[in-house]
């Protein structure tokens, strides 16, 4: 099986009068297809997590808004509950907007298939970044699951592995719940790249031991001042690479990039069930974080290689 | 229940030819006495963490010592597995150390007194560093389970309660084995402290976001510059803490001392079994991780606060 047969249309495709999805909720353990049979069905996936990375989600919802138009379904509607399945991805509602004024099966693949080009594109750039024999260490899932195919971070992995520059990646498990243990090892495992899990709390301690040359995240969404919001985790090893001169890189799509937010304390951070932390004691569940601008190395998008100061050197979304 | 029964007996204890201790893997869902026969049935218990904390497991050695004399077991036989059960305390060792010319129940109890004994010493001590209103973070568990009663950075947090200045805990769940979550959150709900728990990635925006007054952990080992040996995931915290000028406070009875080892960097850290992480794939286990002292605002002993240069201000084990 091919890279576990992990193509675009695998990870979410509109078949017939229904959205099918790689459930990702019961990766690795089984490998169920969901069928969604309506715009509310692709909004619950996306806010239960079946389908999760700002781009993959992204694509999700464009297939959703497609599927609503087939079905003859109230397409404003359609469009505010898939825009409220996640708040803090932009490129939710960037793909719904492209999708609005022509919601067909063919918009939403072209859509996804320029997803998936944007990631090889930002691989072949982050590529440069990537010295011989390098140990990368990696949070949450950036790969083909989180962004319809290839990835993000993940992709700038693989193609830095695919250049015979990787040695080992770390693989944060990222809590609460462990897409990093869970998916991309599972990315890693089918693609044959070294690797080991490690809680997350342990990132900063392999920093100190020299064990790490380099970090490389996603994002959700970046603020115009380069402020990046991601996964809840990030800021800490963002941190951890800074005291010990480690380059922390964020590869994302310009999709993800929001001109509209000045700064990162502007995104709106999801706050989810608690019971995702502990079911048993009360607990506080904050889904993302923000990495400040003066801590990334450099931002990757599918049009370079972006360095600060980030609100003159990121590129115009192509939304834009 | 008082402090839902929390004393030190219940915690380890010699009965009749057995060291009877509460199982803290089964906690908090059941609890339930783990009846130790012989040294190396202590050694066990100490290995698969059914108890666990540093100031807990000297007392534990020193009881099951103490049980190998009774047992005429062979003492230095008993004396090496039980100092091998964990590498990384450095008074397991001690205690051992304190029993080898008297092992006797009465000279365990002595140690097991004197030990709770020191936790209420740093709790009083420890109250002059916070602040009313204070919303306190902290991590693994440092309280009456790890210390045989009361607690060390636990004992602290809830002796500044007492003291009506504590506002919140925030609870690192503290993987792979989440102390936080299963014993602190545990303890704290016996004592009617409101806490959080959150996953350990979530403390650096906890603090970004202002809302983490000071962060109080315990010790395995401290070595003579000052660099403190904890649970893995210490040392993101105090960087999280040191880029937000938080203090960070390190509460420990001077048996976690070590003169004879000179940084952290000479400390042995604890590979434990990857499996902890996660079974299915590969996976890197540290038990423990490094502060430097340069991060440490303040360590907490019975003796008293000591600042930098910890080199000179701390003060000599009571061993010595």
């Amino acid at each position: 099986m091919a890279s576990r047969d992990l193509t675009p249309e695998r990870i979410v495709r509109l078949e017939g009068d229904a959205v099918v999805l790689l459930d990702q909720r019961r990766l690795p353990d089984e490998e169920l297809e969901l069928w969604c049979v309506s715009a509310e069905d692709v909004a619950d996936a996306i806010r239960t997590l079946a389908i999760r990375g700002a781009p993959a989600i992204g694509v999700a919802a464009a297939y959703g808004l497609a599927l609503a138009a087939r079905r003859g379904e109230d397409l404003d509607a359609a469009y505010e509950v898939l825009a409220a399945a996640r708040p803090t991805a932009v490129n939710l509602r960037w793909a719904l907007d492209e999708l609005r004024d022509d919601p067909t099966p063919e918009r939403a693949r072209a859509l996804h298939e320029a997803e998936v080009e944007r990631c090889r594109a930002m691989g072949a750039h982050a590529v440069e970044l990537v010295a011989e024999d390098s140990r990368l260490l990696t949070h949450c899932n950036t790969g083909a699951l989180a962004t319809g195919g290839y990835g993000s971070a993940l992709g700038a992995v693989r193609a830095a592995w695919e250049a015979g520059r990787v040695e080992h990646v770390w693989v944060d498990e990222t809590r609460p719940l462990l897409q990093g243990a869970r998916l991309t090892a599972w990315e890693l495992e089918a693609l044959g790249i070294p690797f080991s899990v490690i809680v997350d709390g342990a990132a900063a301690s392999l920093m100190a031991a020299g064990q790490v040359d380099a970090v490389f995240t996603g994002a959700d969404r970046i603020a115009a001042n380069g402020d990046v919001a991601n996964k809840v985790g990030t800021y800490a090893l963002a941190l951890g690479a800074s005291a010990h001169d480690i380059p922390f890189y964020v590869v994302a799509p310009t999709s993800t990039l929001d001109r509209g937010t000045a700064r990162g304390s502007d995104i709106p951070i999801e706050q989810r069930d608690a019971r995702e932390v502990t079911s048993r004691f009360p607990s506080h569940n904050p889904a993302f974080d923000v990495t400040p601008a003066d801590l990334v190395a450099s931002i990757v998008t599918e049009a370079g290689v972006h360095r600060a100061p980030y609100a003159s050197s990121l590129p115009t979304p192509v939304r834009a």
